[in-house]
């Protein structure tokens, strides 16, 4: 059954052939899928290879980061060459941001002058601004233009770029006067100059202003791309709405999972043992102010030995102040996200949600004072109002807490989200044991 | 110091006009802002009546929606319709969606017979489905036409349509067979027939998709504009990438809402009481299960009174389990919510989250054992062991719940992130306590 060194490799070829057929049917979403089902980095390269050309930088793209480094980290600089080649400058800047510095190097002095500085200016900017997020590739014409000279321009260059819906107007020292949609082109008299049809009040955003104010800003004037100006009013780049919403994505995620203390570079295709090392972090932060919720119990050991049915009450009262606070948490830390919470209404904010915790803790603390009278007849009515005193100092805390932490975080620049939910249980675990142990200790020895 | 009547409205008019000036040099969304800040509707009226009529639909738009609907109950037929008219037809149909049948009926009955058409087909569809996303607004050409046609035809009526990006070309049955970029129809040959410059495979939204699935393909193709067809293949509408940050915005304040134990209609600018009563749903369905952890403490009650180191020790136990459990609730939930876990991947997610847990469960139990066992030295090494072995039950079962939770309801076609908070930490805590108090009545009794 011995199969030849030359068999053996038609095998393969005809191998790769199939493979090769098979994906050039798919989108690159479907690719990306295939790569994050393989089983590890070799079989990744083998497909990569079979991929059609045009095709691997925007999949590659579709990974998530830890994977996509790591594939890239065993492309050499002439196959990066070949994947940067097919796409725009933002993601090819990506790439480039992704790989050594070295074979960064090597790629970008390949490339022709104009699309390496393009990509040099790319790279200068942070990931997570206009500057990271914008593209080289718009139509930018003088303002003292005819329209006439815009259209045959255009119909020379047009065809290389992507989604061209608007015009960009500039003076002579390439500062943007002016936006120009595309179709007044059609509409306009051509003999009309550049600055008389463009919009001048046309929405602009700095290179430097963070993604999550770019995304508010498409939200606020529905525009399907803008013009990005560095601090002289120069344009250097454009945003699609499209990659916006990629950005809204992402920015809900780190929220989302900020909250629940997990870093926001949770990945589901990373190795166990670093997302068990991640979590354990914040299991450890939890785990300290367990503890101090548990010093708080210790004080009151000889008031627990008499009377066990506070053992069995007293985790109702740290968790119903849990869950309250954790509503309002949430609501203000989703309010600052977008924009909904500023610093000219949090006072209101705050006085809202103290007084919504003031009516359900007045309800929640009548309900579970009968609960607990009934439950506990042995000490009468005594037990009952205790527990409910506890249940409404708890939730008024959980309210005060629930606003406070994220407004007092934001302040401090701090991400609201970040830490805040560990620090709300902390204040009404040790609010809830302190409250409802003490009044106990006063009151039923 | 008395003033005449006349004199009074002289001071009335000229306020009314100070304030229209205010007003006509501000955006949408900061006029938004001043209705969100104002006292009660009496207020927010007399400021939209001074706003300029055209601003008056996009504001209202970006309001909170109970605002929303409250304000428009309070105007007549004939402002709302002075509302819709400068509106695209998807915002109008929003609005006549919140005002009564009766007034929206007498708005619609007013409309040209075209405009009137559009709206009632969008009020047909669920706001959350493509249907509900898209304008009636497109600009539609036969396929047979010459390309000289269509600039002809573009010319004389594009001019009305806002975000003009593509052109969408249909048969004689209305059916789309194709789209055309508008910078190709400035390259192409004017004698060319539509249909050989459109792009037959551009992609396109089913009127049914769900808003989410839209957001999707919008991910996924990277386009600032699709069409909408019916079951027929007939073209009724086209989304554009702006209205999909919305959703996206939406969608994920839902997740983070209802993973808080928050109804997603919750708002900051509700009456205190509806909030404190939705809040109050949630607060007593997590009362439930509080009270049945308590139920399961209270079956140990004896074990208490003789070990109180148990009750200083218990929330610990609870509460390792509780985080790690949300740690891999949100994950799970907000991998759903992007498509990233599927059917097909499920089973591994599952093994790699309790692969997880298994790794912190094991370093956690050693901590928290040790920490125990320093902690309260009577009970030798023995409360150590029990602490750890809980400790380690709890985690796994967190890992399990944690995943399996949001799993199954996505199987039963809920959204994964309803309720499952409270459902994971009722398993926590029960898990958390049965087994540490389980344990220590085995062993330390």
């Amino acid at each position: 059954m011995d199969i030849s060194e030359r068999d053996q490799q038609d095998i393969l070829d005809a191998e790769h052939a199939a493979l090769e057929k098979q994906l050039s049917s798919l989108h690159t979403t479907e690719l990306a899928e295939i790569l994050m089902a393989s089983k590890n980095d070799t079989e990744r390269l083998k497909i990569i290879s079979a991929m059609p050309d045009e095709q691997v930088g925007e999949t590659l793209l579709e990974l998530p980061e830890r994977m996509q480094e790591s594939v890239l980290s065993k492309l050499n600089a002439s196959e990066i060459e070949s994947v940067v080649e097919h796409l725009d400058s933002d993601d090819a800047a990506d790439i480039l941001q992704s790989v050594s510095a070295e074979i960064a190097e090597q790629v970008i002095s390949g490339l022709d002058p104009e699309d390496r500085r393009g990509i040099e200016t790319l790279m200068l900017h942070d990931e997570e601004s206009a500057g990271g997020l914008m593209q080289a590739e718009l139509f930018k014409v003088r303002d003292d233009w005819k329209a006439r000279k815009v259209l045959k321009v255009l119909r020379r260059w047009g065809q290389t770029i992507e989604n061209l819906n608007y015009i960009y107007a500039v003076n002579q020292h390439d500062r943007l006067t002016g936006v120009i949609q595309l179709h007044t082109l059609l509409f306009c008299n051509l003999d009309d100059e550049v600055w008389r049809i463009a919009d001048a009040d046309f929405p602009r955003v700095s290179v430097d202003e963070d993604q999550e104010e770019v995304a508010r800003m498409f939200e606020k004037y529905d525009k399907l791309a803008l013009p990005v100006v560095d601090k002289h009013g120069v344009l250097v780049g454009r945003i699609t709405a499209d990659d916006i919403i990629d950005v809204v994505h992402e920015e809900a995620t780190e929220d989302m999972f900020r909250l629940a203390g997990l870093s926001d570079q949770d990945d589901l295709s990373e190795p166990v043992g670093i997302t068990a090392y991640r979590r354990g972090i914040w299991l450890t932060f939890n785990l300290i102010t367990a503890i101090l919720a548990s010093v708080v119990i210790s004080q009151f050991e000889a008031t627990l030995q008499q009377i066990v049915a506070l053992a069995v009450l007293m985790p109702i009262v740290a968790s119903m102040g849990g869950i309250a606070g954790t509503q309002t948490l949430t609501v203000m830390v989703r309010g600052i996200a977008l924009g909904r919470i500023t610093f000219s209404n949090a006072k209101r904010t705050l006085l809202r949600e103290v007084s919504v915790s003031l009516v359900t803790g007045l309800g929640f603390a009548l309900l579970i004072g009968v609960i607990a009278r009934f439950w506990f007849p042995a000490y009468g009515n005594t037990l009952g109002l205790i527990i409910a005193a506890a249940i409404m100092l708890n939730l008024i805390a959980a309210g005060l807490a629930g606003a406070l932490i994220p407004l007092t975080l934001q302040r401090l620049d701090i991400d609201p989200a970040l830490a805040s939910g560990t620090i709300l249980t902390t204040v009404t675990d040790v609010v809830g044991f302190l409250a409802f142990l003490g009044l106990a200790t006063v009151f039923l020895l």
